[in-house]
């Protein structure tokens, strides 16, 4: 018998996937092993769908998750696996697995979410399932979108010497989370505590409670008339998405630590629980941030852009994938990634 | 507060749909409210969508149910609802959370049944997630096909006069249930009890451990030339599925109780228990069969079909869902479907 820990959620997937036969449909693009997974059902566009699944006690905690944010999040993280392939998001079912303990109001508030964001990121609500769960919340969220066929990024087709981008910041969402869950803390040792969850810190809350997609890069992207070489969301860390584009591509990359877009309340927030900020942004995950790739010459078109950030770039020995710092000093990048099991 | 419970899932389903705008992307075709999505990007044929969620303690129970027979269920409900719309399954995505109790050697197991079906119905298993659990197993499949435009069967386009169509028979999965149930009880009474589920059982306990998604009608309809003007599969019980049928399209039905097809083993399973077999075929479930209606005219070609029976016709009258007894006795159809909540 094998431990399921031991094994690890990548090598899951991985076994799933070498026991998966080859498609059978010649509509069947790409399958298991990217953000999302392509067909073609003619017209001039690619079709993608994702799915996630968030289950209560895992992915969140109805304790301080208000059900309206997690109904946002539950969209906006499938959102988030379109646009890391250069897709636009078109429709979503939405399934929900409840106990009966939930009043049909709570139920209201978990769907304002959905709507919100379904509205925020134009995608249709088509269908879904609802039952009943003996357990905790269930909600497994599938998504369609479209790319046009010349358009399409995968993970695995970056190049040495193109420059790598991330978008956003990183790191405020595991603040986010470790200032929610010290809040639990106090409050479990006595409820009857005002919470301290100050202005200051709302914009780690937000990253945390209700992430944002960026479906707007994709868009701006296809405006500049720049298509990435390589993308995939920051879901799991930036170390372990890194990693992903890397192995996927068969690159190796460097990495220049100062240039890490980190928020000022995440460095606050990390001085304060005494946590690297830098730690946060390469294994905290869930900052549904895109981290793609461009050739260097076509590069000079971002320099300036306000919410992209060149981190490094991409080099041609597999083997080596270097975090590299100020003072000159070059380590390997490893990946934590969240140990689910 | 309202209860869940008072609402029920079909209260709760229009509770969604009527708080869903109107979609914003004309590629999506239907939403809320048939057995599968529709949208159409492009092409000659619609695209389809549906998805269902299996929770453990609610539709299975690890005591009776093997993983694997599990894993080939998950796939065959979800093919059922793309079979519902006449159209042919294409894809699939899988999505798993479990408990670390379980040793990678189940998850093999489960993924072994959901490849035979991926096999048996010709869809590729192209993505999915996959979690730990903190409670039970969890599986959510989504799957993908195909229907030609001018092929696609709709529940709200039925006519008086139209022929009732069901495929197979009914009530089997439903007493293969009881079945199972009653081995529990017997084995928690006395752990060294030897099972009784002999041979002749052998079908009941297949309808339920292990169905089958009726694709071969589907292809022999389309190879017959005929278009149902309707069609719904049956998940949750002949009756349910008649009056949504009827609501939909908003036309009565008058059901033939000696015409519905139910199979021996169901019959003597039915005496055993002192249930009446109708009563297993009406509001049973699970027998993922198909419902569909014809034109009178076209009816003929089916006539002689040993897996399709009639068993009754449509009506202009709205209000009046009858079954007619062979006695001549005549009662409102009433369908209890699956209190989940």
């Amino acid at each position: 018998m094998t431990d399921l820990k031991e094994l690890g959620e990548f090598g899951l997937i991985d076994r799933i996937r070498q026991a998966t036969p080859p498609p059978v449909h010649s509509e069947t693009i790409r399958g298991i092993g990217d953000d999302a997974a392509v067909f073609d059902f003619g017209g001039d566009e690619f079709g993608l769908i994702s799915t996630d699944m968030l289950l209560e006690g895992i992915h969140f905690d109805l304790t301080y998750v208000p059900l309206k944010h997690l109904g946002f999040k539950s969209i906006a993280v499938n959102v988030s696996d379109i646009a890391a392939m250069n897709g636009i998001p078109t429709q979503v079912t939405v399934s929900i697995g409840m106990s009966s303990r939930f009043p049909v109001e709570a139920i209201d508030e978990l769907y304002e979410g959905i709507r919100a964001a379904c509205d925020a990121y134009k995608v249709d609500l088509i269908g879904g399932d609802t039952t009943s769960s003996r357990t905790g919340l269930t909600i497994s969220v599938s998504v369609l979108g479209k790319v046009p066929k010349d358009l399409i990024a995968y993970r695995n087709t970056a190049q040495p010497n193109d420059v790598i981008c991330v978008t956003g910041d990183l790191g405020a969402a595991y603040m986010g989370l470790q200032l929610l869950e010290r809040e639990k803390q106090a409050y479990m040792a006595d409820p009857n505590m005002q919470p301290e969850l100050s202005e200051e810190r709302s914009y780690l809350l937000q990253r945390q409670l209700r992430p944002d997609a960026r479906t707007d890069i994709v868009h701006e992207l296809r405006d500049m008339g720049l298509r990435p070489t390589a993308m995939i969301d920051v879901s799991d860390g930036l170390a372990s998405e890194i990693m992903h584009l890397c192995r996927q591509s068969n690159t190796g990359a460097v990495i220049f630590d100062e240039n890490v877009p980190i928020d000022d309340q995440t460095h606050l927030a990390a001085t304060e629980f005494k946590i690297s900020a830098l730690t946060a942004a390469l294994n905290g995950g869930e900052d549904y941030e895109l981290l793609f790739t461009v050739r260097p010459q076509e590069f000079d078109v971002l320099k300036n852009h306000a919410r992209i950030t060149a981190i490094g770039y991409m080099t041609a020995d597999p083997s080596q994938i270097i975090l590299s710092t100020r003072a000159g000093q070059h380590s390997q990048l490893r990946a934590q990634g969240w140990g689910h099991f």
